[in-house]
């Protein structure tokens, strides 16, 4: 069993990793296709008239304001379009993959963050009205009976939480969520970087391997931003029974293929 | 076993919609959900800057050119934003919901129609890079292990063509087909009007019931437009061992409940 997770920004080969897909699916192997949405959704947005807000938290890092309208074009882009898109590519490759979000079956379920903690010129605020979330349970039955049917499923990043609402969860995360209750072999967590990097503007130095123990140590001191919820979606996974994840450049020819060869960054 | 077919013009009262299929399935019965979605998608169509195309066809039918922008926007108008709201409010009313497009594990298969032939300007033109189509296999083991699973399928009016490409097609079809694939005791098709009306422009010409073998007469006399594929569907169901087709207005209040108290058109 391989969880893959691929995209988000939209400079991913996602042809490439379908392709890559429909190969392990010819040698028997079962996967499931985590996919993002950001890009895309950001792209919409604007279009729609109504542009993404991105804040700072009073922890300093940069992101994303999900209100209701933002969390409902979410929904429409990356279940709908990117989903189905996806979905139609993978059949045309001889795989029948079947698209879900978090919502459809209870897949993915959390609790809701309704406000972000922000600073906003200088001052600290309480932004309310959120719609994003944490994954706390997996519906791994679903998936289950999904893949022993023969069907490969294909999950947007999207949850429920208890009070039954829409939430906007982090692909990379739910990608490590899966894996875990499904006792993966291998996570492959592809992005457009080559993996973890010492110094993020030199693609040459990549980390090409991190022992699990040590995993932290590296977090703490190379990790930054979008990396760091990457890294620390590895060790969860890890934790929770996974065999290896697998940080990898998706911009590739045979993406897939090359992350299972060790190009990329391996947490084990 | 209840398929039920709601929405398409935006008028329906899909809340009521969602309560009455939770009363019927706390009360045992099993329900497949199918929706539309043109009328959204010629909303968000518009937006986006890609209006849709109407176009009229030699037998002097009025209908929607789907070229492949059209066909990505329904995708994630009508697979998106239509079926995960719908999936969200059903989970709030307590149905374990999961959303489905026929793209999805080839749920809906059919053989694509890539062009129309039109009337423009009193010219008749073949109009190609058409993408839409009619049912002609439903994979009713998919919807089995679902239902028997615990989930109510909520479904997209689209297919995948014998070529795995996405296709647009007719809701009020679907929903017979996959009654007919599932052999349901019952169909009902919620849309704007009370039923099937002698005069189109009065409602208190409804006609309540139909049997149906002569449905075709019926069909001839009286049903035109979008009336007339309704119809032709509920006489395909009934043919393929359903056992009645409700034909009932969807902008009351407890729809699903009216209709099966036999308000509206009958066909049996």
């Amino acid at each position: 069993m391989i969880v893959i997770k691929a995209g988000g920004n939209g400079s991913l080969n996602m042809d490439a990793v379908c392709a890559d897909v429909a190969r392990l699916i010819h040698q028997g192997e079962k996967v499931v296709l985590v996919h993002g949405g950001s890009h895309e959704t950001n792209v919409i947005s604007e279009k729609l008239g109504h542009p993404p807000r991105f804040v700072t938290s009073v922890s300093g890092h940069s992101s994303r304001h999900t209100d209701r309208q933002t969390m409902e074009i979410l929904a429409m882009v990356a279940a709908g379009r990117i989903n189905k898109l996806l979905v139609e590519r993978l059949q045309q490759y001889g795989v029948n993959a079947l698209g879900l979000s978090g919502l459809d079956g209870r897949l993915l379920e959390g609790k809701r963050k309704d406000s972000l903690r922000i600073v906003e010129n200088g001052k600290r605020k309480v932004l309310r009205g959120e719609y994003s979330g944490k994954i706390e349970k997996v519906n791994g039955a679903l998936l289950k009976t999904l893949l022993d049917g023969g069907y490969v499923p294909v999950v947007a990043p999207l949850a429920i939480s208890y009070n039954h609402e829409a939430l906007n969860v982090d692909g990379d995360r739910v990608a490590a969520a899966i894996a875990a209750a499904l006792k993966a072999r291998t996570v492959i967590i592809l992005s457009d970087v080559p993996g973890l990097l010492r110094d993020v503007s030199d693609e040459t130095t990549l980390v090409s391997h991190i022992p699990a123990l040590q995993a932290r140590g590296y977090l703490d001191r190379y990790a930054q931003g979008r990396m760091k919820r990457k890294v620390l979606g590895a060790l969860e996974a890890l934790n929770d029974g996974v065999g290896q994840v697998i940080i990898a450049d998706g911009r590739l020819g045979q993406p897939v293929q090359q992350a299972l060869a060790g190009r990329g960054t391996v947490v084990q």
